[in-house]
């Protein structure tokens, strides 16, 4: 019993690992999968379902405060406690799902509950969370998914526990905070830094280098920054002076992006820069793979293997596309590959999608925006403001930018702030993946009216500025009123 | 001056009569467009545009009303001259692109304000709104673009100009009214039923045939039935048994659909129970038509020819498909004719698409659902009550059942009640018109958490029916929690 001998170990039962381990059962080999808990995975526990529920809190407050517009006056008044009680109730029962997955596997002796660490290619020693000495693990194959964890910048590093807060600990809060720094204009820094604010917290977010999350088209980060400027006392770029702990919170000295200096007082502070794959501890130094000066192996981002080595990574620790779909379609082709090792498939990727689910949401779809400059392309664009379906429902701004090929008018890519782009970013990302044409779009049927029609709109410029038809005199004459 | 002759005169300035006048010139045509007004589009005045403008302030109020779930506490009241004031001051707005689109046609000698009336195959007269003579406009050929007219049941007939309302009168209120009967389940009477509800209007709909829209699956038709009765006084079948018009309004006796016989009065009835084409007027038993016994011509649904002649029909007047942009497409191809009749084309049409823009909203895509027993298919089907994003927006019910053609999984059709369903609509419809299979759909990326993770869930139930996959024993191991 002491050596376990399996086919495959999997390191970390987070999403990557949950599928990879599926996925290799499947496939008929025996398997360990090796974890201390907290189980649930990071989607459900403190990241897409609790920041999705306090946004959900937060948009009902903005909206019933903005109702007067359709001659729907309303007084609102925000009851924290409440609102941090749906959210982790509500976050509790999707994590519930999981667990009970995990205690099956538990029961089945699956599930090993501890820490892993490589003692050779192929025996790892578990230090067990329930204080029983220690497991060897022999395994024919390996899959690591140990995930990621918030990242604390170095000026930050030395507030208490009684400050700072990270993605692990702000859904915990009992009440809202009186008011909140936030670090970062990343996906976390932004949704959670709006939602608080629409909550009624004072927050500022400061962050670096003047980019709103993962945009990377000019104009699009540039009407980003206006839109939510209007809202919100954010940052995208700032000199960080002084940051002190002080009683009943932090005071932070900096010059803004409008280049006035101030000194702020909040009660805490919120963590929104990034995260961290976790690396550490693995003990990979004992293992034939080849570190780079981090002490990290270089992984095939197609097959998830390192090397031609039996060991593969999935999910947030490969750190190509930290994203729950990505981490699913990871761990399931690693725990594929692990047990059919040496025999190892690649599998097509998805067209990347990224969403930003701030007010209003930003979206990329497809092939980066620098990358382009590799193909003959235009953009074509609409701009929200003037859309109908956007106006008739007061959320008439943002921007959407459609890249398409020359010659052809294959769609390429998209970036998207605006009204509902979470359900037009999957369109454009399903019609890229399907090598989609201009021409072939603009057949498909746009209801009217609906925010679709915004995206026809980008999709007839795309064309006319290919040269793939003449632009009309009267829009609204040719595709109706409003569209 | 008078006979004027055009290669293409095209009778109504609506959406199908406007898109056809820039086809037929496009392609070299001169022409007349005959049109007594009023000039806007039945879409942007009476139709699409308002009726999306007062649900938007009814969403607003229902949303607010019920924010405290989200431990948002709020007081609504809703002032009714405001509500309609945007409603109006937007639609104006909307239709008035149109009318300054028209107002250069009229400027060009293109637009005849006034009626026509076929003389013979290729006169028609003119009857001028401005009180001059008629003209004779003699035409290579012709396009029938005349629209349609809110059907009035017999029973309410009697009623005065007071107490009636079609569309045409209920968006010129001043305030909205104190209470309403609707009579039509149809998607106007239950958009504007369901809006004028939550805007504190005391409604009534009642319907005939059990019938929810255009729903034609029982099992939706069903579900929508349940979901709406919770929220409106919906009588999707009921016995009419006296309507009789009192002081202040009408008064009515009726047995509704749980058989109790109730005499209730309302200050105002709109009409929600179709429209009717416009037909009457035109002369057509001058010409060398084949009518029936209704006096109509017999269409061409592909190319909106008559017979082999040189006279087209398009938009609502056709009976087709009386959608704004199916009107749109009509007139286009139905102008293209016109300017190179005898040398007519045919051109494939857009996959199916109906959108109700309740709360939740209906849509139905591709095939009708009794089409279905022509084609060995299964479907698959996802309950939005238990779907992770509309959970955490508290929007979680309705269905949405996907039909897949057996031994592929090409996708055929879909009919869905839910949350966002006039997006996913439009991915499913994009999907079908692709003749997309079920295994290539769900190769396209699912962000998380999403509604459209939910159609999803409908597509893998969809694949495992048709035996294209096996079902996983723990979904949310294998696609995260709350998908």
């Amino acid at each position: 019993m002491n050596p376990i001998d399996v086919d495959v170990a999997i390191i970390g039962a987070g999403t990557a690992g949950l599928t990879a381990r599926r996925q290799a059962e499947a496939n008929g080999a025996t398997v360990a999968l090796i974890d201390p808990g907290p189980y649930g995975t990071t989607c459900a526990r403190v990241g897409c379902m609790p920041s999705k529920l306090l946004i959900a809190a937060a948009e009902a407050a903005h909206r019933a405060r903005h109702a007067a517009l359709f001659g729907v006056d309303t007084t609102v008044s925000i009851d924290g406690r409440r609102v941090m009680q749906r959210v982790q109730a509500e976050r509790d029962r999707f994590a519930g799902f999981v667990q009970r997955a995990i205690e099956e596997l538990r029961t089945r002796g699956v599930l090993i509950p501890g820490r892993a660490r490589f003692l050779d290619d192929h025996r790892l020693e578990v230090d067990r969370v329930d204080g029983a000495p220690p497991l060897v693990v022999r395994a024919g194959s390996v899959v690591i998914a140990t995930g990621s964890r918030p990242f604390v910048p170095p000026p930050y590093r030395g507030l208490s526990r009684d400050v700072l807060l990270t993605t692990d600990e702000i859904f915990e809060l009992p009440d809202l905070p009186d008011s909140l720094l936030v670090v970062g204009a990343g996906v976390i820094g932004m949704e959670l830094g709006q939602a608080m604010a629409r909550l009624g917290v004072r927050t500022t977010i400061l962050s670096l280098g003047g980019r709103i999350a993962f945009i990377d088209s000019e104009p699009v980060n540039a009407e980003a920054i206006r839109i939510f400027r209007q809202e919100l006392d954010l940052h995208p770029h700032h000199e960080l002076h002084e940051v002190e702990e002080v009683d009943g919170g932090v005071s932070v000295r900096f010059t803004d992006f409008d280049g006035r200096t101030r000194t702020e007082r909040y009660a805490r502070v919120l963590m929104g820069a990034g995260r961290v794959p976790n690396w550490e501890g693995l003990g990979l130094e004992n293992t034939r793979l080849t570190l780079d000066d981090r002490g990290r192996p270089e992984v095939n981002p197609y097959t998830h293997q390192v090397e031609d080595s039996h060991i593969f990574v999935a999910g947030d620790v490969a750190g190509h596309r930290p994203l729950l779909h990505e981490a699913a379609d990871e761990g399931r082709l690693a725990g594929l590959n692990a047990a059919r090792y040496p025999h190892v498939l690649a599998e097509p990727r998805k067209t990347p999608l990224s969403i930003m689910f701030t007010d209003p949401q930003v979206a990329v779809v497809g092939d980066r925006w620098p990358d382009l400059s590799c193909a003959d392309h235009r953009v074509g664009v609409v701009d929200y403001g003037d859309q109908g379906r956007a106006r008739v429902m007061g959320e008439n701004r943002g921007m959407v930018r459609i890249a398409g090929a020359a010659g052809t008018g294959q769609l390429i890519a998209a970036q998207m702030i605006g009204p509902r782009v979470e359900h037009t970013a999957h369109l454009l990302a399903w019609a890229i993946q399907g090598r989609m044409l201009v021409s072939e779009a603009l057949d498909r049927p746009f209801y009217h009216p609906v925010i679709e029609e915004g995206i026809r709109t980008a999709l007839r410029d795309l064309q006319s500025k290919l040269h793939l038809s003449y632009k009309p005199e009267h829009p609204c004459e040719e595709w109706g009123a409003g569209t």
